[in-house]
């Protein structure tokens, strides 16, 4: 990477400032538009306990109900815990589950809205996140091995940096 | 899975009570004791972007700085994050970021300490998670395709379930 | 009910999807436009409890002096109370309180304004029911019997369903 | 009353200083003792609104899920709620509803528990108030005029002032 | 002070009703507009104690990278801790520190941003103000005498009440 | 400075770790035993302004009211905006205000205690700071040239480094 790239680039690093110090970015002048972010969280586990969470009865989906409500707070907190996020008027969270047995696997699946002058990629990603740490919470008992396998954002669209679609 | 198995491992699932509905666990009558707990994430980038977070200057290291403290900071507020958990006295945490430029990956172990009537295990999984997602923060202006690889317990000792080990 | 009638019915359950799950409401395309509520809480003690509150001396009026501060402060956290509550730019609040000497009530008055793409409903009602349960912890040493006796909307106007007045 | 049994009682007001000020009474020196509180709230509303809530489906209970979950973590923020509460270590939060068809009323039963300095009845009351306002949040489109009736501590017991319960 | 003069001037302390009483100002019909506060923070230590903050080596600049970040995030609570300042939408936040090495002085400059109808005067005071007494507790186990000399504004412009500048 | 001066002190700045990096020191070891801090905070401005706040009449002393509430909930706050404070079991926090009419300056002491494992000297210090940030923010559309002139700890005792009292 020439030194050249390296300067141009690191214009983008833009929670960085010219020394490399931590900043939140000036978004004053950006424009309010409206934004979307999907962004999933994967969470592996032993096949029992993947049962136990689907398991018919009365309390069928408790799990699945707390981490939604879980990762729906916790994308209402995303500028208390990522430094440099700009607290965003959310307009919208929505969290999904798709279950894989075969895998045994949980997938949660969050979409978030604003129109804003900043985007919601974080919100998404961290709403995918505590959703999933919220399953390792109320399974650890019986399955300390889960893993949280993937946590990515999937699209994002809106702002001057457009649209976003992982491959 | 037999009804009788699934009867005692549901017990277990100690975050529902026996009508399947979330509860916040009882630990009145839990020891007081120490407990430590380590968790590992990894986030996994392009070369270029891990050259930006390394690269030498007067900011060097201000992403994993600031990593860093996001990571302590979200370990005390893993029980307004997580809707089980009991607030605990943390007596500790400790962040560590590893860099493994051949997988171009950067993990973050962190490491809490309580002495309390619960374990840590939430705190410390927490802080590792919320260290990569400002590194994710921090960075996703050059690359959005950032992956959370791995988020898992390594280590948990003290209280009644006794010490656990990652294989 | 028909089930003709459910299904309308419940479609304006706005807070669960169409599965029954529970979601934030997306707004993003609500007008912006000037929003009001009005709600109040009631709490009933003691004849001499309240003339303690109501003693004359330099502490005059400090009980519901931090009762007003509590719920102004408590109107500001509503979102991370009320799980599937927007954050809104709320941009006022007013709390009163009117006694009722021979009922031996105080009621709290609670007027929020914001100017968003949601109402303030639950402020309202938020900082109002936050104001009495403040009331109750500075008392409880005296007094453990004192009951909240109603936390109710009295008025709402703005946004699409217009104006709301209790009869 | 006697100014003599004013000033005994006052004494009482411990939430007030000498001079009638706020204050967050000392506790340092009271003993850590196990101490548990009830409390319950109730809301009442329309017949069809109640009816909406129990309705069968894939939803089932998500209001009274969505509400139990917000009241358990409202528990764990009563300190950052009412001024003068001090920080504690909950051990324990638990809450129940009870639905009454024909008074059209749903209760939420709270109880908290700690092992601490000072009691957790502030708690239970913030967990069952928080837990009806909820409900009336998620079902707010469909019925403005539901009321909060009821807010009050049934039992506590723990510390020096030993155990209340409600008549 | 003639009456008169009192009661022109009392109005202007916005933040008390006409009869004295806390409550949050009224800015539903404020416009939104650009608006920038400047503030400053001072904190005098022993020279050895800046010696050691400042100290050559791999931790260079870690007590004031940590102080950066907490004054950054401390203006994102302000809200939450001032009783009548508005929920507010920071659209930028900056922290500078100026070291004074013969007053053996750390200077923290906040700039904070936001296009909305109140101003972000607290916000950069309380940045500044969080930012040095995190050098406090960092450097307190050598230095317990430090004392913070001047925290104030020193520039704000935009909204009704224009620019001020400090002499 | 010797070099070996410099290490020894060095290790005192528990807050870095042995390569410089800021961390929650462990006080897992530590025992637990009462501990006191006393902290304050000045703030300095026009006489007029001053006559305001202490001018007779219904609202009496509302700003310093609101200003001591404030103050105790931030001493609540501390470890949310200190980033390597420990949560702590605060049992008493109380704010006391003195008037200097010579001055122009009101000073805000606070005194903090608890029974942990470390102190609570940042609590107070929190506490006092934002108490004068209070009355700051109420009075700062009369006197915006108001200056806090000096934040600090007068007293601490408990612990293993024993009694400290400013000279």
């Amino acid at each position: 990477m020439s030194a050249d790239k390296s300067r141009r680039t690191r214009k983008e690093l833009t929670h960085l400032d010219e020394k490399g110090r931590a900043r939140m970015v000036d978004v004053s002048s950006k424009r309010i538009t409206a934004r979307i972010a999907e962004a999933r969280a994967s969470i592996s586990m032993e096949r029992e306990t993947l049962d136990l969470i689907l398991a018919d009865g009365i309390g069928k989906g408790d799990v699945l109900g707390t981490a939604r409500i879980a990762g729906i707070m916790a994308a209402k907190k995303t500028s208390e815990l990522i430094p440099m996020c700009h607290p965003i008027a959310i307009t919208s969270v929505d969290l999904d589950f798709k279950v894989d047995k075969k895998a045994s696997t949980i997938t949660a699946l969050a979409t978030t809205r604003t129109r804003d002058r900043t985007g919601v990629e974080m919100e998404a990603l961290t709403a995918a996140a505590v959703a999933v740490l919220t399953v390792y919470d109320m399974c650890k008992a019986v399955d300390r091995s889960m893993t949280i396998t993937a946590v990515q954002l999937v699209k994002k669209s809106g702002g001057r940096s457009g649209t976003y679609m992982r491959e």
